[in-house]
């Protein structure tokens, strides 16, 4: 067996997947195995009972969402006595940031990769303060989710039908790296990029002039804006490189807020698990180190693909939010190519003489080097109903990449 | 006579000028000293006789688009026997890109210092292509400016009343600067966060769908969309630095194609001019050096006050379009700080820890360091109605700043 070669594969799958949005969907129609009680949920898998703060909160908002519970209370109850299911997003072609709680009557963008014809989904992003994927599930949340489930996904959903050919998430992407972005939690250009190709199908739909300017507004002032539809480009990529007989390379690293989890290409569907770390970054005003919780969310899809915490080099106004210097961010990139199979083809760096970044993670690299994967990422409240306490930076536990590599060795009897 | 002291009211009056986007006017009835036969243009004076090719032909154009002429012959025809006059737009509060003719009827961008109170115009930015800037005045030139100043303006001009506030524009040079903009010849970043706070005041109009998809669609795709109201407002900044008494500081750099134009804030409206360099760049297909005009353009009123070739380091990825490295890019700006008098306040580049660009250029160290400015630019054709035909860097001549020395020296007696 040749692992260089199933490396060199899957990287590539990677690389030349070229994620199209396509439109918007309810969940229960358009994600595969989706069913009325069923709660998607950001990274491995998890039981009621070992779920954290925040995804609590978001299970709780979702179910109130839905109609199944009326408060906190009945919907505690339901999840108790199991009458809902819960199961990781990236199961079932899909991802979200923090929480990443996907309910059947959510609307979620479809991209699909129409290199190799898979396809991929995310929710849509609620913008900041009191959101359902930090945790939070007061009526002003749910009222929120409301609106963005109806005029706000309808009108969206439109722009994209009218649009014909659909947005490449890809072109996208690569055009925002050389804006400053590093597309995971800066993504700043990327939002103004996706508000630029919306603004005119938007304004030409002339339903109502009053709902059309609040959306625009809406998509220009949420600086996160593509962050949903960037983690459903990146899912759809690092998808077209899983399940490459012989590759070491990593095609999910996923954080449900308990445990950090990982999958790599060659082991197929099974997730190495260990206990999430909590971030080290900046704090919103009134909180803490103490008031955080450990790393949420499916959002290192970023990085899984190349971007992120690997593209930091390309994003020094970053450090004023995650708290690190430019210097720093440069390095963290550097640091990068040591664990990664390629450099990308489509995702370059300016600065760095317009490097391809640092692509597709190669767990005997981590080990030999000792070297984790950078994230980039916002920080919940450890408590329900509180939300985001801060953003910062984090690595994964190395315990993972260590079972895996044993695993692998198992696996094809090395 | 303290001139450090005058340099430091000089400086920091443009740094605290804090301009604001405030409307759109007709030029002759905004424009103080604007009237119908009055044709204004880039650079320091300039005749029809000694005029290059590309302003000859804006001129041509201006002078159609204001129905004087049918043609090139009878516009050529009403200069050559004086029906016309021409000055500089920048004894008239005004400031435009390239050839930057300013003709009675345009529509113009108003921008006002609130900080001292001075107002500065600017024309609309007409995107790519053939366009009266670069000297280009065929009938689809014309079509073009037609629509600008017709339905565009008039949808830009009242989105900016419906504002209320108007839009802060060095806030917005501000965060473009972080996002990888120098604005000067990327404005990418810029364009879009002007289409940010553009959009939704613009779908709220709701009078004629479809025009304002177009409009929307026209300022989207123009990444030079705000280089017209970020040069009215480096205009207003660089005024309010102007006049001070004993100030050796750069207060206009302007060309009009054939000269290069210096004037300096402590020598009042006098204009110190020598021949314009032909710039060094990338070019356009089918172009070389030989097609090119000498320097020209207003818009090196961005590099008088911090930004543009001065702001080099924020901007890597400018350097596929003038044809430099990243490593130049950087030391573009460190070099700039050898000639400067402060660093910005508000202006600050990530990649240098967040340092303030380099502004307020002190004649005495240009001549003490023999350090020329930096200048990124478009690269007009040397011919009449051709238009662009490539991007580069440029430097003024030495001889400006040396006779400007001499002439400050004599003034007051040093």
């Amino acid at each position: 067996m040749d692992i260089e070669q199933a490396n060199t594969t899957a990287v590539t799958r990677m690389m030349e997947a070229r994620p199209i949005l396509k439109g918007v969907a309810v969940a229960r129609e358009a994600i595969p195995g989706m069913k009325p009680n069923l709660f998607l949920h950001a990274g491995p898998p998890m039981t009621w009972e070992r779920m954290s703060g925040p995804m609590r909160g978001a299970m709780i908002g979702a179910m109130m969402l839905e109609g199944l519970a009326k408060n906190e209370a009945e919907a505690v109850a339901l999840a108790e006595k199991g009458a809902v299911e819960f199961a990781p997003n990236h199961e079932h072609g899909t991802v979200g940031p923090m929480a990443g709680v996907t309910s059947p009557s959510m609307k979620v963008y479809i991209v699909e990769n129409v290199t190799h014809g898979n396809k991929a989904y995310c929710n849509f992003n609620e913008g900041y303060g009191k959101v359902l994927r930090m945790g939070a599930y007061s009526d002003e949340v749910i009222k929120k989710l409301k609106w963005i489930n109806s005029d706000f996904a309808s009108i969206i959903g439109e722009a994209i039908a009218a649009s014909g050919e659909g947005l490449d998430v890809r072109a996208l992407i690569a055009e925002a790296l050389h804006m400053g972005d590093e597309s995971h939690n800066r993504n700043k250009a990327g939002s103004l990029l996706y508000l630029k190709w919306l603004a005119p199908l938007v304004a030409k739909a002339a339903k109502d002039s009053g709902v059309e300017s609040e959306v625009l507004k809406f998509v220009g002032d949420n600086a996160l804006s593509v962050l949903n539809p960037v983690m459903a480009a990146c899912k759809a990529m690092a998808d077209a490189g899983h399940n490459v007989e012989g590759s070491t390379l990593v095609s999910t690293m996923a954080r449900n807020g308990t445990d950090f989890g990982l999958r790599v290409s060659g082991l197929g569907d099974r997730w190495f698990t260990a206990p999430a770390e909590v971030p080290k970054g900046l704090w919103f005003p009134g909180f803490t180190e103490a008031d955080a919780n450990p790393d949420i969310g499916d959002s290192t899809i970023t990085e899984t693909v190349g971007i992120g915490g690997f593209a930091m080099a390309t994003a020094p106004a970053i450090v004023s939010f995650v708290g690190s210097t430019p210097k720093e961010a440069v390095n963290a990139t550097l640091e990068m190519y040591e664990i990664t199979a390629a450099e990308h083809k489509t995702f370059t760096i300016p600065a760095l003489d317009f490097r391809g970044t640092p692509t597709g993670i190669d767990i005997r690299k981590v080990i030999e080097k000792g070297i984790l994967p950078r994230v980039n990422t916002g920080i919940a409240s450890k408590n329900a109903g509180v939300g985001q306490v801060g953003a910062g930076l984090v690595r994964p536990p190395m315990a993972i990449f260590e079972e895996a590599l044993v695993a692998f060795a198992e696996k094809y009897e090395l």
